[in-house]
């Protein structure tokens, strides 16, 4: 695990930027040089995107309430209208979309194994983070790829995710009953974790350049890191819990 | 039970009228008399599509292949859509959308539970079958709804819900394991009677006409019915599968 990491959760615990938004910020800090091939990029978004769609249809299955699966059925179909406009992409390229995800399942599969969940709640905790998380992530690696390809790809990134259904169902749940912040806020922190590990092994694919120390490299991820980090605090404060 | 059920088994075993397809011909046989009113059309299909699209979920999840995965997302899009598309009209019609599918979460939950099959082939077949047999249900109640409304909400269920990948997925399996087969012609045997008992139930939703002798009204009734299982058994008959 590179060094960033060993610092990952200390950082977490105590974030100190508030950013607005990440895409509003990537002048600051981008990850342009480390920006896998369109391939790479559009395969293993899409696979995500499947992901995150399955997780809520689960949780449109199992919810509680009318209102909650009407709710989250509408997030769901977002994650999948994505899932297709990457694939779409994929086709329009003359690539085969299926097998530019293939080398990803395996890895996304086990992130998602660990982030299930023990209940409903957690489980719609884990849309509302990964998916933010994960599509900041994305439209920060989108923001590297040239003029045309990143006037395509970045917006689905950038598009309504459900944010705020997901928040509101969470913030209804924890009023209903208050016990359940500390067990999310929890909940928050170990996912943030798993889901830092899943996006970093994304930039692994890239060729290393053995000139380039690991630690230089590090260095310049790092800010991008801390860019979404404070970008999940934002999304744990909206939800009164602290990252 | 109503009396045309005690012979249902029996007509599923041997039709002898293949429908080109229900849109068409609902000259010959409507429901117009006995469609519910637009709360309850819409509230019930509504809350019908949204248990279609769980199903679906279910599916890509546990699909075997992410070239499976990638097909049926693209079904369980068309299916959320749909949802969308009904819960839309109810609020445009000034209506609680939540709140209409309320009666029918009970009867559509356990007919879910009924209908969710031993492993991934059944369960696709659920999906395949059931969406075309409530889909088409749903088309001919809409097809006697006032002009304007039925204009709106007809081509919700004749539009395409994904039955050529449906079927290609299950016709695969059956390639590649041959003894599929006779396992899917008993589920699908299974499916159409619990699929007819749910649609049948929205009828009786109707206030009954006491003038009106049940004999009469099944007698109405029943030439729907047939033309709808004259449609699922063309499904069958895609797979190969005596229905």
């Amino acid at each position: 695990v590179a060094s960033w990491f060993s610092r990952g959760r200390q950082r977490i615990a105590a974030p100190t930027l508030r950013a607005r938004s990440v895409a509003k910020t990537s002048s600051r800090a981008d990850l342009e040089e480390f920006t896998p091939t369109v391939p790479e990029l559009l395969g293993r978004a899409a696979y995500v995107q499947l992901m995150l769609f399955e997780n809520l249809g689960r949780a449109v299955a199992t919810a509680p309430t009318t209102a909650a699966k009407a709710a989250l059925g509408r997030v769901a179909e977002r994650a999948i209208g994505k899932h297709r406009a990457l694939m779409s992409e994929l086709d329009a390229l003359g690539l085969d979309s299926t097998g530019a995800m293939e080398p990803f399942t395996a890895e996304v599969d086990e992130f998602q194994r660990m982030t299930q969940g023990s209940d409903w709640f957690e489980l719609v905790l884990t849309c509302y983070l990964t998916a933010g998380f994960l599509g900041d992530f994305s439209a920060k690696l989108a923001s590297g790829l040239d003029g045309d390809e990143r006037a395509r790809i970045e917006p689905v990134f950038t598009a309504d995710w459900g944010e705020h259904e997901l928040s509101g169902l969470l913030n209804e749940a924890m009023e209903e009953n208050p016990r359940l912040g500390s067990r999310l806020a929890m909940w928050g922190r170990r996912l943030v974790g798993d889901t830092m590990l899943v996006a970093r092994a994304s930039l692994r694919h890239k060729d290393h350049d053995p000139a380039v120390h690991y630690a230089a490299e590090e260095a310049r991820i790092e800010p991008v890191f801390t860019e979404l980090v404070a970008a999940h605090t934002r999304r744990m404060d909206a939800l009164g819990l602290t990252a």
